[in-house]
């Protein structure tokens, strides 16, 4: 039996299982993240729980048992072979870190394991293709909605990753020509339109104009401002919560059309937290979508929501440990 | 010594070469496309053109030549498994024309020689690939500018399809949020923006409200109002030319800028006949790629002109056919 343990290292925690070639997960353990004590007791907290699990999971316990490697998703853009962070808003610090080879020296070198990097909506995007959404299909994207907006695209079964490692950057991409400024610098991307970050900012500017709104009651009664609150609203019937959604589900549509007509890929996979409310945003997208893609319109082309929820990534990451080991067979 | 002959099937034009292995074009014939007279005369045109220049350059003229195939360019939609036409704009009446069968059964069957069959944009940027621009690079992606906009994308060597065949409708790529309305039945298009066609549309816009620039006086003085006169205008200094140059730079640095963010490819190619106004829009073309696309503006990525011009198309076709055998030696 082999298996593999993936991480899944994120702003403020930090996963960690180890799962089989089937796609079982054995066993999982999670611990916050101590990202102010700095990367190196996050890397050793990290190798803590993978070194528990395969002590326990691997040879010296179950002589079947055969670790195929180590899958680490991270946040943020990696250069490949280097196996080095180049930026990563969520990890501060991490710029140029070899997260790869630090790994590697405290776990992976001694024992003779290897260490697989990747971004995680990367990760994400493989898992769905794994055990998710996916698993019919060669080809597929992600679009991760959270607090910002990400991707992973996956061509013939394996990530896309674009000759300098920065592909599926799918929130940058514009779909407003007159929209605000985004983190990266360009205007009117889709993460200033469909991203959590943007839910909030758009209901906390129509809370100010209208008061009267259930989720301006919410608000005032000491509810904090989210994006699933702003999707419960919506649910309860509230127009303006209604309306924030909408703009979401077109701004999704144009962007969703755009890479319909480019990639003509048969499945786009929505995750991340603003995917969960799907009923809020999904009409307005799909009629944008109908309208922006005469491919969409033809019929064929599937957009739906995550299977693996919150897993993909996880799984994915234990993936891209086994994948090798799948192939070898 | 193996050859191929490639067919480029244009609207208005028909073009057919011997070409061999090493990209040499040993003969080329071109005639001019009696579209009025119905598809099946296309065909017999088409076939007795290749017939000409195998009988020419092929085992009966020279012991040493080998035909790998005929590879067929044609604009519109095609259906790959069937090599049917589904949709082109270009030539009317051909809609669900099966294009394979017809020329396998007067060329290809009795003599076992293979047809294959692809979309005019897919071929050019898969010439550009094999003797152009691409030459040095696995992966690219081109982009036609001509009476439409198309694209072709090349992912490690090989024409990107998508599922159903319809990959690299990159003139349907949304950059104006606000635009208006195009042939696909979308609005703000990159072909709203970018086409010969447009740029016409803009030049007579702008000749209306003022009468005194180069533009409008040439137009005044019987010139037909074209993409290339309005080039030409804007090299001499007219203002309003300038400014409609500026404009197609600027949507198509928008359009590039999502390809960026999204594929992460080394190249980009721009070519058919509004890419040769290069001087008039690059400038804006950049600026805007600058602003954004992070990834572009890291450095690394390339956007050049086509080097293989009007040639491009009818290389790839010929590649289409060699591949197969230059893969099997």
């Amino acid at each position: 039996m082999r298996f593999a343990i993936g991480v899944d290292l994120g702003g403020t925690s930090l996963r960690v299982a180890a799962v089989d070639e089937s796609g079982r997960v054995m066993e999982r353990l999670s611990s916050p993240v101590k990202t102010l004590a700095g990367r190196d007791q996050v890397i050793d907290q990290l190798c803590e729980l993978a070194q528990v699990l395969i002590a326990k999971h691997g040879a010296s316990n179950n002589p079947e048992a055969t670790l195929a490697g180590i899958g680490v998703g991270v946040p943020g853009i990696i250069q490949l072979e280097t196996g080095q962070l180049r930026r990563s808003p969520n990890l501060p610090g991490w710029e140029d870190f070899r997260v790869r080879d630090e790994i590697e020296r405290r776990l992976g070198a001694p024992n003779g394991i290897k260490i697989a990097l990747d971004n995680d909506a990367n990760l994400a995007a493989l898992g769905e293709k794994w055990l998710g959404a996916g698993r019919d299909v060669d080809s597929m994207c992600l679009i991760t909605l959270g607090t910002g907006v990400g991707g992973g695209l996956i061509f013939n079964g394996r990530i896309w990753h674009g000759f300098l490692g920065m592909a599926g950057e799918l929130g940058h991409v514009m779909v407003s020509e007159s929209g605000s400024q985004c983190g990266c610098g360009s205007t009117g991307c889709l993460e200033t339109k469909a991203s959590a970050t943007a839910i909030v900012l758009k209901a906390r500017a129509a809370i100010q104009s209208s008061s009267d709104s259930l989720l301006s009651k919410a608000v005032a009664s000491g509810e904090p401002l989210t994006a699933a609150l702003v999707f419960r609203c919506a649910q309860e019937g509230d127009d303006v919560a209604r309306r924030i959604y909408a703009s979401v589900g077109k701004y999704l549509g144009i962007g969703l059309a755009g890479l319909v007509n480019a990639l003509n890929l048969p499945l786009y996979v929505l995750g991340g937290g603003v995917a969960e409310a799907w009923d809020a945003y999904a009409p307005a997208m799909f009629k944008q979508l109908q309208r922006s893609s005469y491919i969409y319109a033809e019929g064929g082309t599937r957009v739906v929501q995550s299977q693996l929820r919150g897993e993909a990534g996880l799984l994915g990451a234990a993936y891209l440990a086994l994948d090798g080991a799948l192939k070898a067979k």
